[in-house]
C-alpha cells in the first residue's frame, strides 16, 4: 500500500529516481540526496508507515526485516570493519522532513556525536 | 545467556546498578550515565549480542521487540509529540564503547544533525 503524496512511495515504484543500492522482498535501500557522510543510503520498507511507532505496531516482522537490510547494506559498502550508525529519526525534534519509516545507515568516517550539538561528557 | 565481562549484561542481572525505566519480557530500558539529550535512554536485549548485525541474524524477533521496547520508553518519556531519534552504533566508526547491542533514545530538544559533525547541505 502506498501513500499518494509521499516521496519514498514514489521511489519504491520508481516515479522518482534515486540511487537504489539494495532491494529486499520489502525493503528498498537508497543514496541519501544530501548525504551526512560518505556513506549515507536509506532502507524504506515498500509499504507505507509513517515512522517506527506505527510500523512497528503494525508489522514488527516487517521492523526487523528493515534492520536487516540495513545491516546487509552496510557490510556491502564495506562498513563491517570500520562500524556505522542506523538511526530513525520520528518528528520534529529529530528532524524528521520524510513521513515514510527509513533507517539512516551512516560511516565511511568517524561520526562523532549523535546530535548535532556538543559532545556531553560526564563531569 | 550474559557474557561474564559484560556491562551491560551486569546491569540486566542487577549486578551494576542503573536506572531502569522499562523492562520488557526480553529487555531492559536504563539511562544512560552520560546523557547526550534531556531524555537519553538505552534500550538492550537480556541476552547478550554484541551488535545490531549478530542480533538480527541470531533473532530478529528480538531485534524488533528492542525497537518497539524503544518506541514505548519514547511515549513513556512524553516524546511522542515532540519526536525522538533511535540509534543504534557498530564499531569504531560510530564511537560504539559497549559490545552488548543497545538502542539509544533520545529526545527532549531538537537534536541537530546524526553526526557530530556540520550539518552538510546539499549545495
Amino acid at each position: 500500500m502506498t501513500a499518494p503524496d509521499c516521496l519514498f512511495c514514489k521511489i519504491v515504484t520508481g516515479d522518482v529516481p534515486a540511487t537504489v543500492v539494495r532491494r529486499g522482498e520489502r525493503t528498498v535501500a537508497f543514496r541519501d540526496i544530501n548525504p551526512q557522510a560518505p556513506v549515507h543510503v536509506l532502507v524504506v520498507p515498500t509499504t507505507h508507515q509513517p515512522d517506527a511507532a506505527r510500523l512497528t505496531a503494525a508489522d514488527p516482522a516487517l521492523m526487523a526485516e528493515v534492520i536487516a537490510d540495513a545491516v546487509a547494506v552496510a557490510e556491502q559498502e564495506g562498513l563491517a570493519g570500520t562500524g556505522y550508525r542506523l538511526i530513525t529519526n520520528t518528528g520534529r525534534d529529530a528532524g524528521q522532513t520524510v513521513f515514510h519509516l527509513h533507517v539512516h545507515v551512516l560511516g565511511g568516517e568517524g561520526l562523532g556525536g549523535m546530535t548535532g550539538g556538543p559532545l556531553k561528557v560526564a563531569g
